[in-house]
C-alpha cells in the first residue's frame, strides 16, 4: 500500500524541515507504515516529499530492495560502519552512519517520532543536523484514517476474532460445574485452557498470538489483568481477544463477558448498563462528533447509575476505570483516542467502542464492539451477539 | 527475579548521576528487567540504588503494585495529567508528569537507554534534568550474563523448540516428490503448512510465536526471508525458529537445513563445511575468548575453502554474509556479539553459533545451536541432530 503523506508533506513546509526520520523495527507500526518494510531490528527510514530512502545492514539489504517501498536502500557499510564500529562501539557508528546518510542525501533538518531514540539524536544534534521530535503526532494521525484496504485487513482480522470468540464462548458453555468450578472434559477449565483454545484458533484463522485476556472474578476487576486459574460459575469472566493478522500486520479487538451458571441480580445490572453504555456510545459515533463526546456517553450513562468514572473521580479504583476506546489498526492501541481528551472522528477512523464496570467484590464486566466511522455515521464491524449467560 | 545492578549502581556513581530512567512498554526487554513489570503500553520506571519507582497509568496501577518490583508506584494522575493533557496534548503531559515524579524522588540528573524516547527527554532537558544516554550500554551488559534461573528459562525455551523442529523435520521427512515438489496428504507441501505446524507446536508447549523461517531455494539465499509457497525437492530447507516463553519472556533459537531428495554435490561440500565452522566456533568459545574470535573461527575456515565472508568482502552478497551469532535471552537478539566487534565472553551469556553459506544460485545452509558460557567452556544447549538428507 503507498500511504498518502501529504498531510506530512504539509507538516515539513511549515516547519521548514527536509525530511521525516524514522530509526527503528518494524515492530515500530510508524517504521512498517513509512517504510513498507519488515525487519526485526532497527533500521532507518528517510521520508522526503521527493523520495523515501531506507538505510539498513547487510542482512537486510536484498529484501529491502525487493520488499520496501523505497526509492532508495543504502548499507551501512557504505558509510564507514565497520571502522567506525571498531573504534566506537556499533551505536556511535551507527548514529553516524545516519549522519553521512542523511548528508548524502542533502537533508539538514529532520522531524522525528516522539519517540525517536535520544542517543542518535543526540549524535545527529552534534553534527549539526536539526532533529526535532514531532509533537502533533502528524503521521499517527494519517495512520489513524484508513484506506478501504486497510478497513478490509481489519475486517478480516475481526472475522478470525469472532470465530476464536465463538471457541471461547463453546467450551464455557459445554463445560459442567462442579464445586462452583468449570471442568470440561474431565479437567478444571481454566483460563489458560480457554486461552489457548482462542490461540489455536486465531493462529488457524492466520492471525498472530498477541494477548489474551480471560479473566474471571477479582481478575476481571483489573482491566489489564490477562486472567489465570481454574474458572468459576456464577461469576463473569471476560474475554478480550485482540489478534493480528499475520499477513497485513492489521489488528481487531474484540470483548465478550460470559457467565456460566446464576448471575447476581448486581451482575446482570451491570451488564445491562453496560451494554446500554456501548449503545449510548455507538449513537454518539459520526463525523465531526469528538472521541470525547463518546466517551462522555459512556461516563453519562454510568454516573447516572451511580458509578464512579474517570471523569467524576480521576482516582476511583472501581466503577469505569478506563476510557471507552481507543483506534485500531497496525497498532492495537493507536489513535484516534475515544477518550476525555479526544479529538474529532473522521471517516475511516477505526475504533473501539468497550465500556465496562469493575470492582474486586463483583468482578467485572466489558462489553466491546471495533466500528469504523463512515461518511454518515459508522458500521460496525461486529458481528458477535451481547449475551452474558451461556 | 531480582536483578544485580551493582554495574549499574558504580556507572551512575562514576558519572554522578542520580538515576536510570526507563520510559517503554514491556516489549522493551530493558524496561521489563528493570522494572520486573509486563505492560503492553509505556510506562516509566526510575532506578536508583536506593529504590525503583514506577509511573504508570490508572488503568496499570492495581497491576503495578501487585506484580513489579518497585518501591513505590505513582499515578499520572497524581502529577495533574488530565489537566496537563486537556492543556498540551498527552505526550507533552506525559513529559511534564515524569519530570514532577523525577522532582518528587529528589532526582535532578538520569542516565537513559540509548532508544530513550527523544520528545520526553527535550521535555526533562527544558526542565533542568540532565538527561544522558548511556553509550556503555551498562544494562544491556548486564542482562547479557544470565543467572542460572534465566539460563532454565532459556532452556525450557529450546525443549519447546526442539519439539517444533521434530515436527517440521517429521513432516518433511513424510512428504512424497511430485514433479520435483513435496506433497503431504495429497497436498503441496508449502513453506507456510510447515510453519504452521511449527507453531502448533511451540504454542501447545507454553511458547508465543515469533516469526519462523522455512525457506527453500532462493529465498534461503536471503538469510531473513521468512520463506513461502511450495517446498521443492533437492533443494536445501533452512528452518529457523526462535520461540519465546509465554510465561518467562526468555527466548531460543536454532537452525537446522533439511532437503528432501538428493544433495548436489556443492549442497553436501556446503552443509559439512558449515557443520566444520560450527564445530570450529564452538570450539573457540570460554570465558577470556571474545565473540570476535568465535566469528573469526567461521570465517577461517569459510575463506581456507573459497568462499567470500564479510570479513574478506564487506559488500558480498553471497558467502558468509552475517555474523556468527548473537546473544539470547529477552529478547532474541541481544548481547554479546559474536561478530567481527564481538567482546569477551563471560561465564552466563547465552550465544547463537550460526555459520552459514548464501547463493541464490544454490540456496542456502545454515547450522545454527544455542550454548550458554560456563567457567571452563560451553554448554551446548541444543541436542537436536545435524543431518541434512531427511
Amino acid at each position: 500500500m503507498e500511504p498518502d503523506l501529504s498531510l506530512l508533506d504539509e507538516y515539513l513546509a511549515d516547519r521548514g524541515l527536509d525530511g521525516y526520520l524514522v530509526n527503528a523495527a518494524s515492530t515500530d507500526s510508524t517504521q512498517r507504515y513509512v517504510s513498507g518494510f519488515d525487519a526485526p531490528d532497527p533500521f532507518v527510514t528517510l521520508y522526503t516529499p521527493e523520495r523515501t530512502s531506507l538505510l539498513v545492514s547487510s542482512l537486510e539489504y536484498g529484501r529491502a530492495k525487493k520488499e520496501s517501498r523505497a526509492d532508495r536502500v543504502a548499507r551501512l557499510v557504505e558509510y564507514d560502519y565497520r571502522e567506525l564500529a571498531a573504534e566506537h562501539g556499533s551505536a556511535e557508528a551507527t548514529a553516524r552512519a545516519v549522519a553521512a546518510f542523511l548528508d548524502d542525501e542533502g537533508v539538514e533538518s529532520v522531524a522525528t517520532p516522539d519517540r525517536f531514540p535520544l542517543g542518535p539524536a543526540d549524535t545527529l544534534r552534534e553534527r549539526g543536523v536539526t532533529v526535532e521530535p514531532e509533537t502533533e503526532d502528524v503521521v499517527t494521525e494519517i495512520r489513524a484514517t484508513k484506506t478501504d484496504e486497510e478497513v478490509e485487513h481489519v475486517r478480516n482480522a475481526q472475522d478470525a476474532n469472532e470465530a476464536a470468540m465463538r471457541a471461547a464462548e463453546t467450551l464455557l458453555a459445554d463445560a459442567d460445574v462442579r464445586d462452583g468450578t468449570l471442568v470440561y472434559e474431565g479437567d478444571s477449565l481454566t483460563a489458560e485452557r480457554v486461552k489457548e483454545e482462542i490461540e489455536l484458533t486465531l493462529l488457524r484463522h492466520g492471525c498472530a498470538l498477541d494477548e489474551t485476556i480471560v479473566a474471571c472474578g477479582a481478575d476481571a476487576a483489573d482491566p489489564h489483568n490477562r486472567g489465570s486459574g481454574p474458572l468459576r460459575a456464577d461469576e463473569p469472566v471476560i474475554v478480550d481477544i485482540f489478534p493480528r493478522s499475520k499477513e497485513t500486520k492489521y489488528h481487531a479487538d474484540m470483548t465478550r463477558t460470559f457467565l456460566k451458571g446464576d448471575a447476581s441480580e448486581t451482575v446482570r445490572e451491570w451488564f445491562e448498563l453496560t451494554d446500554e453504555a456501548r449503545t449510548a456510545a455507538l449513537d454518539a459515533v459520526e463525523p465531526g462528533a469528538t472521541g470525547a463526546d463518546v466517551h462522555g456517553a459512556v461516563c453519562d450513562v454510568y454516573e447516572e447509575a451511580g458509578h464512579p468514572t474517570l471523569r467524576s473521580d480521576p482516582t476511583t479504583e472501581t466503577g469505569f476505570i478506563h476510557s471507552t476506546g481507543h483506534g485500531v489498526g497496525l497498532d492495537v492501541h493507536e489513535r484516534p483516542r475515544v477518550s476525555l481528551d479526544g479529538g474529532e472522528l473522521k471517516p475511516g477512523h477505526v475504533i473501539t467502542i468497550e465500556p465496562g464496570l469493575y470492582d474486586p467484590e463483583v468482578g467485572g464486566v466489558r462489553i466491546e464492539d471495533i466500528v469504523v466511522v463512515t461518511e454518515d455515521g459508522y458500521e460496525n464491524l461486529t458481528s458477535y451477539p451481547v449475551e452474558l449467560v451461556v
